[in-house]
């Protein structure tokens, strides 16, 4: 079967035990991850092929991120070992009402000082049936955005699905141009987006139009209009009790019509990153597994919820144990 | 004071920390159990004497086996150590939406290749007033079912009262005989059983008749008549939130009359492996302490929401613990 | 800026991790806490410069409590080095319906043995605006009972605000003389107090007059007449659900009038010693600040919210941590 | 088989991992032990019945030390529980040249404070061969002195063989009387001691003649004079290298003979700590299975050079392996 | 390049962490290992492709193992999933005398069950250059023995090397056949084994001739007459100074020629499970990239040597690292 | 007392635990130093005041840097929290043959980026009697080169001692210039340096002359002559077995004479970062604790040999402990 593969930054992440704050933590727990990798990871884990394309030093942080990532079965035989640093971050588990929160230290890192001409997308694409990318990817260097918008170009070009979290990080445009003037062509080549009324809204400026019944269509019929290769418009939308506590549902909007699924209740929540990542992974399974819309749908939802409960970035899930939870088994009862 | 004597396998368990998947882990918690095992050691804590019967692998994987029971105070003298290895299972801690999930490599264990002469049950329970077996015994292998039919003959004989945790695991039964054909001979000779409706219908053929008020009342009636030195049928009702939530109650029927409790609510549930143990360990020494039916099954029921509390499978808990919470003090109030 | 000082004693806490019980544990998690010491640690991570002073022997014990405190910042140079032991206790942490569990050992601390002629307290006051104790120390020996009484009639005398939790605990008072013979000596030195009903009536013998709308303003009403001296009296109300889940509110009465906070949720606890410290730590921070009494009362109460969060005896949270609580920040969102 | 008791204090021994200093330990690994009990534990690993007579507070850490020595196979149902505290003491563990260092904390300890007449010895000692002791238990308190005394005293009229380890350590005779005067009518009970030259003089003043070939011997036979149910005099020799290397060699007098062994070397040492005590219980072992006294001497020895590869205060060997040490298997070959 | 290609059982691993015995484990260490595929993983570490061929229980234990291997970018493609249970075994660390033990628990595993029929060897090996197999294979079973004749001459049909660990271990050959009837045939198909003097005349009935200089040349000779594909015979030395002190040499003999390295001293040993195995990967990975005979030697055992100073079963080293030892750098200078 | 100050960069310094590679790391053990603070800190253990001086990311990462000297009684309150990260490392302990290796990571680090005006040293050193930094500072860029400098200028105004370890790493040393451009002028302005000849060459292009009988006389004596100011040179002597073998002497040369100590054996090493730093905070202390050149010398490498047995780069033990090995007691005896 055709690869799934993806293309951004994996990160260092470093996470104090045990609701600790990083100041008592006398060791951290560390795991590798990225948007786009994460999604590649857990289709092998439904059991699709995928391969991610990434740029990491050439030490034994780099490798050990990219060793990582081949454990979970992702192809990461067109990553390249130049620059400097891996890119990393801490992250504090909250609890309760105390917020988890991220203090991010990537400057530098190798993937953004990638140089476009490194990857030859025609032939890492060559056995691909689909390309995803994420909107931190053009956020992190001009020369990542270069890459992006190339992969895209060549996926086009091939005949691939292209899919896109648009994912709008304010704090991330940093590197002197505009995430307003940079994405527009690099959405231009979707046919799948994650997009939210507020990514549309600071990316695209498309505000739903006033009174609409449903601004996640508004929005959509908006965003469709303005790049027609979009096929389909996919979002989650939380209901956050606590850090602990998370209620999540699935939307969509697709050939004129919406779709929402029931609410999902996790609690408690064992890590929350990853969440957006694994509804993008399960929906990528369910389409290519040629699952109509709305059990997609679903089937991405139950992922998502699913990787709630899984340390790490990665929904270490099968297929199975995602249909499992569909078939309305959510109570937790004890698998012999 | 005279033991109470349960005879069965305890297996090595083996679980990786803080919910992670097994392929996650880079340790695995260790901890013993079995059953029959976590009823002694429970009976213990509680305050009255207790053996156990079993058989294990001369190494020292059976030697920390046997040293785990002892220190929790049970008389382990009667223990054989012959054989080839000690069952394991591995057990992966759900959370929320994601069940708990048990791989069992129990193959040929010691216990599995007992051979019924050695263990002289008229020695063994000499000093005893109580036997408890469980299904799980009968369906390992045919040598451990007469083995166990060969102890409650005994016990009948020396005049101990016998019971049994019914427990049907069709899985389990895979060396010719059903269930069906065994279990029955073995059941007749108990004066308590744990029993559910599934159990008995799957086991003996009794179904609740049709339109009974209280299927419970209406099988245990049947069971009864079927096997009448049957005096007691007991059993818990879970309304399993999630993987991470539960409510339990208890249910009982004796001398034509049903008893049941209040709901326990168990939030966040650390640990359920053993929870129809330290229910039945709970049911024996109210009993054995004279207290009357409704006592007992509340008991039994505040012990086993204890033990939900509590990592592994024994419930390491006292009698004015279990008491404390019977009293109504269910909302975790700091014990200086 | 002026000081807050703080004076009682400092104990080794060991806890068994992960809900163990004391027997399972192979190993004890290790923090350093005290009711007094508490505040003041909790106060410089809120932003007010704090000393606290004690008394702990001369030895790695003692060195690595001090070296803990010093850690967070308090000025620990007015402290002690005389006696033999550290106090200490071992808490089992609960879950769910089983209550944690603290066992003492604190006999013959070097705190309980400290002489009042150790500490010059017009020296140690003279950079301070506030002094604050608890009942504890006057509970634990009649040379910490006199060494308080020398504090606060220092306190006094240089024109510091007085404060103190009255905390009664009967177990405490082991060494000849009654509570209710010491505490209104101390009590009348002090100007805000945290003091339930239940405190009153043990202490004082206030009860709250027969048919009073609100119990909690006819005791401090009650409470002023009898200590002139106080002009607040605060609390907080505790909605215990069980030992993971806590709700609490703040109440206080001042210039003749009751004010109360909404309650906050903390769904799970993860470490409930110190909420009280932390709830006054917030108001003398709050009030320190120039905030009115109701919105010290809010602040206080959110930083106690807080504080259940976080591992350990002290409130590891900023000002514009509570006040982003505060803000209706409670869902937990994720804080990149 | 008839037991071996002995009598003595257990403490909780707490210790930072890996080498920490106490400061810096985020947590302390815990166990259990005591010069006496020790023994008893170490020779059911060997495989001769053994029980333990302690005081123990009627508490949760109580209660955990007892269950330590349960898990043992010790018999401590002649333990009694009253009192207020488990002694305790803090170990740091060095390495290289820098030393271990232990600091005690057991003041007013349930041992401490024990009453002779909680003991009666006559049916303690009714199922036993052998009693043992060691010179901390009379140091500790006055009525720790005069239950050992009676115990002495109950085990030679009983017909059992009484062994010591005097053990001397000055700073523990705190309570108002001198070792020198009560240690000689303790001794004058014993058929086997422990005793090094300088333990002989600080205790009895005996001293090796002037000039005397073997000052070992010369003591011994002074001390045999003195105290003539003595036939046995053995004790260790060390040549200690670092923290982190230890040599040691076996040296015993008996019969007007003197008799060594060969100096085994430990490199790295795992743990010293309960390094005599496994020297003193391979020697019990050794007598009591009937092997001449060069051969007991090098199984003693032996059994304690093994000791020091084994984590905590117990010597966790069988007698077959101390025997393949003993057979010339100290270099470490793999065992499958 | 072309593949090396293993074949050969995987076990769990499960140790109890920092010199513990296994009854006093809490937790044990998890890793994954065989003797073959741990040829394959260090390959991979130091350049080479490598593919691994096994069996695996379909579970989340098999799959686990399967990752591990994966992470080290092993090729795993060719492994099947069919069986019962992951064969595994306890692993107890020693220290200075104290020898490590292990105790095998690897009865009725997936492997020892596959059948042959499921490798197509012809397709496995099309892009192999060599094949690698032990003496453990074929002791198994007799369809693990099968399957390994089937591998050997599919690997001569196709024109690659093959080399063999011999190994010989009496105690695992227990399905009715002799090693010295099986293992003969497989032998012939190989150019390059290890092999000692003990494996040569337990298996082969080969003794070094009386009187001779070398009795590693002298078997080598032998050996090579018996099988005359066999064109190299490698082998280590060691001095075992203890569990904690090993002292490694290479010795071979081919082309008439006996060389020998000088002895690489390792103190402490952080593992020594895996040392053979990283041997043949080092000797492996120099032929491959054209060193000559002596250079390889010294490149094997340099690799050997690093391989006891890291934890698991796997030498997780580079070419270059191996190469900064063999030139001399042994003496741990820190890297910065 | 006058404090000691010293200025330069913290770093956070991340572990793989127990001899672990990086890629096999679940968790990385955490702890902060820097050469220079590392001398701050250890001089308060000794019982000196210090005060660090340094620069900070506002976040949550430099605030824990900061709490960890603040821990150790280190007078952090001159330092400035300005910029984007903490510069980080990676170290992997090595053992054995297997060097220990360190992955840099301190790319535009907050200290990197200081502006030498956020420091005024004539306040800052105004309760100084004593100055310390090390050539790593002036390495890592322009700005901290000149605020080293005025640093330096400011404590010759003042009449304070200036020490520096050159220490010469030619990796740091990537903002433009060159060390030996920028150096001299920095040692112009120092009375005490470490330095060896290697050091001195690269630096300073002082070669000892041909056929000196002691190459560090004649460097030191070429040294004083270049920079008047210096009036003493020291330094340390290692002969490194392994990675886990260490053993040192200490050199100096002051008023025309040599001296040197006796080697110290260490052997395991437990952590060698910082032995340089612990070296010198030993001579500091010894100096202003008015002992001659010989006694400082000594127990300044009695110091660095106890460090070497610390977890962490601090060396936290007190001048008792280090007198304690200065009088012989090098062979850990355990203190009781």
């Amino acid at each position: 079967m055709k690869q799934v593969v993806t293309f951004g930054e994996i990160m260092l992440r470093l996470s104090p035990p045990l609701h600790q704050r990083l100041s008592q933590a006398g060791s951290l727990d560390v795991t590798y991850g990225g948007g786009e990798a994460n999604v590649a990871a857990a289709l092998v884990h439904l059991g699709l092929p995928a391969a991610h394309v990434g740029c990491f030093p050439d030490n034994a942080v780099g490798e050990a991120a990219v060793q990582h990532f081949r454990s979970h079965g992702v192809d990461m035989s067109h990553c390249v070992f130049r620059g400097q640093r891996l890119g990393l971050y801490f992250l504090e588990v909250g609890a309760a009402l105390r917020a988890s929160r991220i203090v991010y230290d990537r400057y530098e890192s190798a993937f953004a000082h990638l140089q476009p001409e490194w990857f030859a997308w025609d032939q890492i694409l060559q056995n691909a049936q689909w390309l995803h990318w994420t909107g931190i990817t053009p956020a992190v260097s001009a020369s990542a955005a270069e890459a992006a918008r190339q992969a895209i170009a060549a996926a086009r070009r091939l005949g691939l699905t292209v899919s896109a979290d648009v994912n709008y990080r304010r704090n991330l445009w940093q590197y002197g141009q505009r995430a307003q003037d940079v994405m527009p062509a690099l959405v231009a080549g979707c046919d799948l987006v994650v997009c939210t009324e507020g990514d549309a809204e600071d990316l695209f400026g498309i505000r739903p139009e006033e009174g609409a019944e449903n601004s996640f269509v508004s929005m959509s019929e908006q965003l469709m209009q303005r790049f027609p290769t979009i096929k389909q418009v996919i979002a989650t939308r939380r209901q956050t009790q606590s850090a602990s506590h998370e209620r999540i549902k699935g939307i969509a909007y697709a050939e004129g019509r919406y779709h929402e699924t029931d609410f999902f209740d996790i609690n408690p929540v064992v890590d929350r990153i990853g969440g957006g990542d694994s509804f993008l992974s399960g929906f990528i399974y369910a389409q290519l597994s040629g699952r109509p819309l709305p059990d997609a749908l679903g089937f991405a939802t139950a992922a998502s919820a699913l990787k709630h409960t899984i340390a790490g970035d990665i929904n270490l899930v099968s297929a199975a144990e995602v249909d499992h939870i569909l078939a309305g088994n959510t109570f937790g009862r004890l698998l012999r």
